[in-house]
C-alpha cells in the first residue's frame, strides 16, 4: 500500500509516519519508483504497536523506542531483557543504589529472588516508602496478599513462554508486561465497584 | 514545633510547605505570636502523604489536591467517592461516553458490574484497545486469568472496610486505591524474573 493508505488504515498522519520512519521505529517501505515506496502488514501492526505504547499506555516516545529497540534486538538472555522492559516502564525510580533493605526484607519474606540490579527491586522499595509514609499497612501479611495473587498471574504468563521462539517470546514478554498492566489495575477498581455495588443493594 | 523544624522532620523545604499551605492541601498551624505558629504530627503525616503521592506515586499536584479534598470531605456515597478516587488516578481517559461495547463485553463475561459513568470502565476500554492493538491476547480465558487474582485481592482490601468509620474508611479506600497499585506492579515483575531465574538455574 502506499504511504496514504498506510496513514488511514492506521490513523496515524502521514507526517507522523514519516516521522517514524526518520527515528528508526518503523522500517522504510520497499522502494518501488524514484517518488513511491510500498507498505505492508507489518508496517500497519508496527505503527498500531506504537499507538498502543504511546498514546494507549502513555509511554514517552525514548520509552516506546527502547521498548522497539528490545523486541527487534532482544538480549539473547531472557532475564536481561526483562531488566531492560521493566526499566522502560514506570514507575521511573534511581536504580543506582547497591541495596534496597526495605524490599530486600519484604523479598525474603516473600520467597522471590533479591536483585538489586533488577529494576523492579527499586520500584517496590519506592512503592513501600510510599505506603509507610501515608499511614498504610505494609505488614509481611498485607504484601503477601498481594504476592500471592501475582504470583498466580505470572505463573499463567510464563508458561507458555517455554514453547516459544525467542523471537516470539521477546515480544510476548516485553509487551504483556507493559500492557496488561492497565487491564490488571482496571479489573481492581472494578472489583472494588463490584464489591461496594453488591454491598449497597444487599446483594 | 516551628515550622523550620516540620520542614527538617519532613525534609519538605520551608518554601514549599508555606505553598501547600497557600494552595490549602496542608491546615495553617496554630498561632501563636504575631510572627510565629506551631504545627503538629498532623502537619507531619500530611507532608509525608503528599510526599507519597506526589514525589513516590508522581501524580501531578493538582491530582494530589482531588485525592486530599476527598479524604478531607468525602461524599457521603462510598461507591462517589471511589469514583472520584479512580478519577484522579492514571490512566487519565475520555470518560464522556454514554457506553463502552469493548468493556461491557468482557464486564459481563467476567460477572462485574457494568456503569459507564464509572471511570475504571473507561480505563478497562482503553486497556483492551492496547492489548488488541499489540496483537496480544485479550480472550475471555485470559482476562478471567486477571480478574479472578484481582477479585480476590478486592475482597481482601474491602473486607476490613464494614467495620470502620466513614472517617477512616474514605483515606483507607481513596489511598489503598493510589498507593498499592505499584507495590502490585512491582510485584508482578518480581515474579516474572522470579520464574526466569528458577528456570535458568534449574530449580
Amino acid at each position: 500500500m502506499k504511504i496514504s493508505e498506510l496513514s488511514e488504515r492506521s490513523g496515524v498522519p502521514v507526517a507522523t509516519v514519516k516521522f517514524y520512519i526518520r527515528e528508526g521505529m518503523l522500517p522504510r517501505g520497499e522502494t518501488v519508483s524514484a517518488t513511491r515506496a510500498e507498505y505492508g502488514d507489518d508496517h500497519l501492526a508496527r505503527l498500531r504497536l506504537i499507538a498502543a505504547l504511546a498514546d494507549v499506555r502513555g509511554l514517552a516516545l525514548t520509552r516506546v523506542r527502547d521498548i522497539l529497540a528490545l523486541i527487534d534486538a532482544p538480549a539473547a538472555d531472557p532475564i536481561s531483557t526483562l531488566g531492560k522492559a521493566v526499566g522502560a516502564l514506570p514507575p521511573y525510580v534511581d536504580g543506582d543504589r547497591d541495596d534496597y533493605p526495605r524490599a530486600r526484607a519484604a523479598i525474603a519474606d516473600l520467597d522471590l529472588t533479591y536483585d538489586p540490579d533488577f529494576t523492579a527491586v527499586a520500584q517496590l522499595d519506592e512503592a513501600l516508602r510510599a505506603v509507610e509514609g501515608a499511614g498504610l499497612d505494609a505488614s509481611p501479611a498485607v504484601l503477601r496478599r498481594y504476592a500471592d495473587a501475582m504470583k498466580q498471574v505470572a505463573a499463567a504468563e510464563i508458561a507458555p513462554v517455554a514453547d516459544m521462539p525467542l523471537d516470539e517470546a521477546v515480544p510476548y514478554a516485553v509487551l504483556g508486561t507493559a500492557l496488561y498492566e492497565p487491564v490488571m489495575l482496571a479489573l481492581r477498581r472494578l472489583a472494588h465497584h463490584h464489591l461496594l455495588v453488591e454491598r449497597e443493594t444487599g446483594a
